[in-house]
């Protein structure tokens, strides 16, 4: 058994506070900074590496690194996860999202079945069904194709699935692999539902209801405004539905739904885009296969995060560096900045799944913690964010880590070339410039052109972002999170901080309220 | 004239420190509470209100921000910065974007011309323009009218445009405003491009090529993939093209355009939507009533923005109150959080127009400030919000205030009524319920299930997102950020920091690189 301590109790905590500071700027100049970028690079799966020449790391803070790894017993807290270990203490519940990915340990049996075995049940069941959307087995009441599929969730219903096909629509596209083009309601706000309904072809559209506890506020509302909008065009709401949910939920088995595919109370829902919740409407999209890939991609990247050896491993090694930047440099936010249009809505994915999972200020055991603990997470893609917020930090008062990912090659393949480089290449260019400008920055006599460098960045580089490619980035920023709520010792599964805001919105909608909260509600007249 | 000192050498900057903090939870906590939300509203333009009542600040503390800006001659600055003053020193240039939205103060004459003429002028050029093009005096080739609007530009004229167009799409559509769809182009990623122009009808849309310099890299291989596109379908690209740009660059005169319009140097390109940048796409989308409504709804909110005291002053006290929590309280970010699915790319534009603009370590002298400056910035709409990152907002170590937005009417009408509540007042009732969550917090035996509280919010109320009201909320935030620039003696107006990547990035295309530069280039395959 794994032995769950707080950061400060670690020993090779207080010594990392110790080693001497990387001179970025120094480091990263001349030769020592080109044989850095040779050096400090580990591979990941699919033939993706993880760069962090540009972080302030040397071999002396690497080896502290390697000790709090080993202290933090790491490796084994994952074994013990992937096995089956009840790492969600708070709600006593195992966490199992790499396990729809494929079988990493033993066998996990809870609630007596053999959960890698439901997973893969699960998965086959929407492949069937999602098969027999595509060849016409399954159509509208008019015998008529579905062309659309509306994906009705929030948080991880909505985000993860959303990020995910909007990086494979152009690929699908590109690839022949684009079944039936997907839509998203989330939002509450009835303007969401209503805009997302105009621009659909209702009549040959399929809704996934997406709902763990068959209770979200806003899902339940949506599906209202869905069904509404299907009985006032004369079809039938149970023909044009499906839902992904628990079991026990009471949409499980309430009939009014073309079929029924299920998670379980292992798998969080920001983590959920490796079950239903993410397979169904990827699979309706791009067909099983892709999605079965975007599965490959992410288990090849959870198997790269065995590794013992964190200069090996990819996912254990970005925790790391990431717990040094925030706990020993004291940064209070981190930059995820994809040089790819097609990951426009991933930086929104990893700001759910890190600061989720991490915002916490109480260990696994309910005690609080006096360090700081997961980061502001925020993010656009490249180049667009250069002429943004990239003046902050470039020049700002505040560090801001940088989190690059690049790819060599675009996805659809049309380009074309100006003054000698394509779009691809200036694409490119930009990321490899940005990294060197922050590290080193740059001396000018007037201060207001100058640039000190020193801001750390790391870059995750891929032929092309596809499927696999894809499923593997999901999975190595899911583990980088995981281990790093190992190193803050909290529990990185559950998310407390999303209850008193329902309740208190709950007793508003019923009057029930006082003070300031009567006073509020008045002003927004509800 | 106005006297330009450092925050730091301000008597009552100092004086701020040492006033004692507001414990937000006791006085947001019952009658006390109450009386805040009251009492703590400034009116906006438009009927709306900046509501402060969830900031951790009392009558002493308000009684040192009113010295504060009086010594820092926040309303003297702004004087000087809308009679035409030499604002932005960097760069040596006036800052006009309010005039662009009204006359607020002496004529301002530059370069020979009176500007408000200048603006006005282009204002109405494009109008002419609009009207030519929706009743089809303007059509394509085949005599076809135009349905489709794309923008070419990025950073500033992409962010603001595009969010501004998304934030009123609805409600054209559902006022029978919406004269023509309109699309963006902004990334050097060919795949953005491609899959833009592969979704819209090439036939009968006209592109707005936007480049104040006529340089931009990304915006002029983006027009090269339009071009491309039309000449391959056996259009003219000059009868399907408009370009907004400064009458100096090389754009202006090329004859390769249907139309030109003109914006100048006075304008930086983050604050640009109210001049021809966002005015062609918006009075092509919307038509020019509508276009002329957003600026009039900025330019209340300039008015009120002259205000001599900041407790009448909704921006100045906004500013105010940022800094206190930024140099004072220390928090490092600022989120934004609009209650309105129709906002969702609202925050992406405020992160660059603060970011960029406050994101500075020199003062406008050009010399080196001691204290902290502008925040990093982040947002995305609430409900969404709620099941993403408000885990770490509510539980998280690090404190972030926030700026809610809400609306008392959504835009299109439609609603649905489930539990005894339509989606609209599920949505105003979950914004209010959060800043009571956020002030008050909860105690909790368990201290995973605790709420400290604490957390700082305020909200901005308006009636219903219209062109005017979105006006305002467009000039608040430009405004807020003016004045904090003002505190922070920054040169707002300026954006040295973009520069160093892009000079790295032309080295790296012509492979004129060493060191780790030259490593990188070769690992991105350029």
């Amino acid at each position: 058994m794994a032995d769950w301590k707080n950061l400060d109790e670690l020993d090779s905590f207080k010594a990392l506070g110790g080693v001497k500071r990387v001179s970025l700027r120094e480091v990263m100049s001349g030769e020592s900074g080109a044989e850095r970028v040779r050096k400090y690079s580990v591979p990941m799966a699919c033939g993706m590496a993880y760069n962090y020449a540009a972080k302030e790391v040397d071999d002396t803070v690497l080896e502290a690194l390697v000790k709090l790894a080993d202290e933090a017993q790491l490796q084994e807290k994952y074994k013990e996860l992937y096995n089956g270990a009840v790492i969600n203490t708070g709600e006593n519940r195992l966490v199992l999202h790499q396990l729809c990915r494929g079988q990493l340990g033993d066998d996990v049996i809870a609630d007596g079945v053999n959960k890698r075995d439901f997973y893969r049940e699960q998965q086959q069941r929407i492949a069937d069904f999602a098969d027999k959307v595509h060849n016409g087995e399954i159509t509208n009441e008019a015998g008529e194709k579905f062309t659309t599929v509306v994906q009705i969730g929030i948080g991880g219903s909505d985000l993860g699935p959303r990020a995910l096909y909007i990086a494979l629509e152009n690929w699908a596209r590109a690839n022949g692999k684009l079944f039936m083009d997907a839509h998203f309601i989330s939002n509450v706000d009835p303007d969401d539902a209503t805009a997302v309904l105009k621009s659909v072809d209702v009549a040959h559209a399929i809704f996934i209801l997406v709902s763990k506890s068959g209770t979200t506020l806003e899902t339940l509302t949506n599906e209202a405004f869905v069904k509404n909008a299907l009985t006032k065009e004369g079809f039938d709401p149970a023909k044009h539905m499906i839902t992904c949910t628990s079991e026990t939920s009471p949409l499980a088995k309430n009939g009014g739904y073309l079929d029924a595919f299920f998670m379980d109370d292992y798998i969080g829902g920001r983590y959920s885009s490796s079950s239903v919740v993410g397979g169904a409407v990827l699979s309706l999209a791009f067909g099983p296969e892709v999605f079965a890939e975007i599965l490959d991609g992410a288990h090849e990247e959870d198997e790269a995060a065995k590794e013992a050896d964190p200069l090996k491993n990819p996912d254990m090694l970005d925790a790391l560096i990431g717990v040094y930047e925030r706990n020993i440099l004291g940064y209070p936010a981190t930059a995820v900045l994809p040089y790819s249009q097609a990951l426009s809505r991933f930086p929104a994915h990893l700001q759910q799944l890190d600061m989720e999972s991490n915002g916490k200020s109480v260990n696994r055991f309910g005690k609080p913690v006096s360090y700081v603990t997961g980061p502001i997470i925020f993010g656009e893609p490249g180049t667009n964010g250069q002429h943004s917020f990239y003046q902050l930090l470039h020049q700002g008062k505040t560090i801001v880590p940088l989190q690059f990912i690049g790819f060599k090659k675009n996805q659809i393949g049309n380009d074309v070339e100006i003054q000698g480089s394509t779009s691809q290449q200036k694409l490119c260019a930009n990321v490899a410039a940005q990294i060197v400008a922050f590290a080193c920055g740059r001396e000018n006599e007037n201060l207001n052109k100058n640039f000190e460098g020193g801001r750390p960045s790391s870059i995750i580089i891929a032929d092309q972002l596809t499927p696999k490619t894809l499923g593997a980035l999901l999975a190595h920023y899911e583990n980088k999170v995981m281990f790093q709520g190992f190193l803050w010792n909290v529990n990185s599964f559950d998310q407390e901080g999303v209850q008193l805001g329902k309740t208190l919105a709950k007793q508003v909608l019923a009057h029930d309220t006082e003070g300031a909260l009567t006073e509020y509600s008045r002003l927004l007249n509800i």
